[in-house]
């Protein structure tokens, strides 16, 4: 993998000060264009060893472009926020928008092969981040970032002869520091071990590019010629060819789903419900104070057709709760910030830290929904969604997160009966729109989108509790109670 | 100032199931309204003596309105994050949008008055973060916001039995701390000193509204109703009343200006330049790398007419340090994120932390030129932008911040010159639109508004760098020398 690597590729002064100047006129215009076509942002991944020009080759960058639209982050040890979270909740928030350029050095690869290397990390652990970030690459290309991964090599040799190098001059010798020799002691591990990591996640939506670093001039004029050409080229083309998806699933020949299969006769007396709900209430808040609840998450969604009580039911949730523990995120059209990032960036913004609760009122869930539904996206998109929800959930948990997922399901005719109040009583009548009126004549496609969503992210981790929610009563009562059942079940 | 707070205020609990639910309505509707109008945030603090309801308030607030549009925040702790800022810091981050309600337990008073008590800070320092407070608070109002204070009292009596009952049960024990009986023995100190920060801060603006906090009834009630009027006069009225701004200053009868008493002809030839680029360049890169600037931030200011070189003077600069270090932040239009908040809401989140730097290509300067000269905003909004620039940036040096700001100037002559340039070279045209050549008509109005601008924030602490920049070459060497003179001494 790195053999073409290892051969000592080199570049003449002479030639390098002739072609440097053209490559940067190239680059700032395509920089340019990028800017004012603004459909997608540039990811570039910036690893490799030690002392093989990845710090110069940043900082060139940055010369070459206008850095005015470049945003470059380094990524060192983790701040308090972001042990809390999922390790790449960091990279969501260093993602660039739209129409700019990223430039990540020490990326979400780092972490992985230092802790291979060093040990602390088995084999199948290894493989299993590997995984996840394969995931990750395949999603935002397929949201339309060019992701531009290089590699920048140096061969043992090499690596320890520019290492002399640095140490020998005043001006440099700070950037060789105790760890670089520690390193060093196993490259041959390390090399062996990034081999392994690239050969995994060299994907064809995310190849790797691999540079030889020991020579200046040929790094740098090599680095930015695959970012031009890169760059060219997608902006050239059209949007990239998203791997044909498999046909949207067909609904069950004998028309029977989980939706329809639900009982929705189950009612509660308003004097059981009082008793009920008091005592889950008290329940759900001895629970969220419990003392291994502060190094836990606690993320809570609610889904469910208009009017089906998702507000209603919230409220007597968060009324079991300190204020101060939780925050309710309701989720309505994006905001300009947010529609130039991924579709699961404005969810992992607002995912809560440990000891803290987040409530979705509507979801990323939305993807699957209303977006398939109306069309808002293509059908390789939503179909891809349910993987990319699952991982995201996934990586939820394994950062300490509960995630609790409710469907309150009412049937057409109680949503019906329920139109009709509210067009009636003064102070609801905001809660209902020409909207609802026209999301009610596509119940069915809607209900399949429900079942095909409920069977794809119903996991072990992250189950969907489907609540039948034609009485009020007992809808609210039966949310608490199964939300306090996971929570136990969890701690 | 809280003796109408200690005479046991007491409301029957019949009196109270006949009133909270109208109350509840009618706060509800309030919040709907307030959505929908979406014109103003409410920002309500929650202070007090412990044990007065405070929590108890806003869980109640959260319960009789519609928490999804609700931000509450609690402020403990200070994140790593938090610590590397100005104090102010994290409460802009916890500002709601407008359209909604932001409740704040433990806000802006906490810190200042806790630290009198244990006598961490002297009388000058707690009148001066009091004078602050005054000063966010009145930029809070004329923004629009609608600010509510509430303060919960007991009386020492009150206090001493209110804990008594927490801790009899064991369903709240866990609600009295160590801390709060420590605080206790402090109670008259605490309440003295409350007693000053409530005089000092009860603006006509945002006024102090004490409660007492001994009956559940009557302080929920009371703190309800509160709530409740403000919104209500809020929805109905206009918008606040500004306090009548001075007159703008006239332009001196002499017609002489800062802008036009410069020396234009001072020039570099392109030998000398080099020389003197390369040095300045490595001095500011070593000056970066100093051990004291890890614990501080480097904020630069970049302004100046169209064409004047900001950019290119940016890219000399960036090119002497390292990538990881710096964040060129280019100021447009805002988002609509940025439009829902006070005006310095979008430059407050960009500001670095300790070891790093902020470039703004254009900044909050926008308000005072641009925003006077066009009438993108009222003539009392822009005179009283000069005092909360002045005390922003004073922040920004408290914390450890290095401020430099620097005018780049050009004469109209050389302005038409590069212009006439720009539209010649290819590469060059998506530089100069329509709106630049309207711009250059209105010299005369921006000439004014530089001049008051540079005369009325030139402060000791962040003095305006104005560098005649007819001569690029001359001009770039010039902003690094100074800005290298600047970090120099601020070690």
């Amino acid at each position: 993998m790195f053999e073409s690597a290892e051969i000592g590729h080199k570049l003449g002064k002479a030639e390098y000060k002739r072609e440097a100047p053209k490559l940067r006129q190239a680059l700032l215009e395509a920089q340019y264009e990028l800017l004012e076509n603004g459909k997608f942002p540039v990811v570039i991944l910036v690893n490799g060893v030690d002392g093989a020009g990845k710090g110069e080759t940043v900082n060139l960058l940055n010369e070459w472009m206008d850095p005015r639209h470049i945003h470059t982050h380094a990524f060192g040890e983790m701040t308090d926020a972001e042990r809390q979270r999922p390790e790449m909740w960091r990279f969501w928030q260093a993602l660039p928008p739209k129409g700019r350029i990223g430039i990540l050095f020490g990326s979400w690869y780092t972490d992985p092969i230092l802790r291979r290397v060093m040990g602390h990390d088995k084999r199948a652990v290894f493989e299993r981040r590997l995984e996840r970030i394969r995931h990750f690459e395949r999603m935002l290309a397929a949201e339309g970032a060019l992701v531009l991964k290089l590699w920048f090599h140096l061969s043992k040799a090499a690596q320890k002869k520019r290492f002399k190098e640095l140490l020998a001059s005043k001006k440099t010798a700070w950037r060789v520091g105790p760890g670089d020799w520690e390193r060093f002691k196993h490259y041959d591990e390390f090399v062996d071990i990034c081999e392994d990591a690239l050969r995994e996640t060299g994907t064809g939506e995310a190849p790797w590019q691999v540079i030889e670093g020991s020579d200046p001039e040929y790094r740098s004029l090599t680095a930015g010629r695959m970012l031009l050409d890169a760059l060219r080229a997608r902006l050239k083309g059209a949007a990239p060819r998203l791997s044909p998806a498999a046909p949207p699933p067909e609904p069950p020949i004998d028309k029977r789903n989980i939706l329809n299969s639900l009982d929705y006769t189950r009612r509660l007396a308003p004097k059981a419900y009082d008793k009920r709900l008091e005592k889950a209430q008290a329940r759900l808040n001895q629970l969220t104070r419990h003392k291994r609840m502060r190094e836990r998450s606690l993320v809570m969604v609610f889904e469910g057709m208009d009017a089906a009580g998702k507000g209603s039911t919230i409220r007597r949730l968060t009324r079991a709760m300190d204020a101060r523990y939780y925050r309710v995120i309701p989720i309505a059209a994006p905001t300009d910030e947010e529609r130039a990032q991924p579709y699961l960036w404005r969810f992992w913004r607002r995912i809560p830290g440990h000891g803290a609760a987040a409530i979705f009122d509507r979801s990323w869930y939305g993807r699957v929904l209303v977006e398939r539904v109306e069309g808002f996206c293509a059908e390789a998109d939503w179909m891809r969604a349910y993987h990319e929800i699952n991982d995201f959930e996934e990586q939820l948990g394994d950062a300490g997160g509960i995630v609790a997922k409710f469907w309150l399901a009412v049937t057409p005719q109680e949503q019906l009966r329920r139109f009709r109040e509210r067009q009636k009583i003064a102070y609801k009548r905001f809660k209902i729109t020409d909207e609802d009126w026209r999301n009610r004549k596509k119940w069915p496609r809607y209900e399949q989108a429900i079942c095909d969503m409920i069977d794809r992210t119903s996991t072990d981790l992250a189950p969907w509790h489907v609540v039948a929610a034609n009485d009020k009563l007992h809808a609210r009562v039966e949310v608490i109670e199964r939300l306090c059942d996971l929570v136990e079940s969890r701690l």
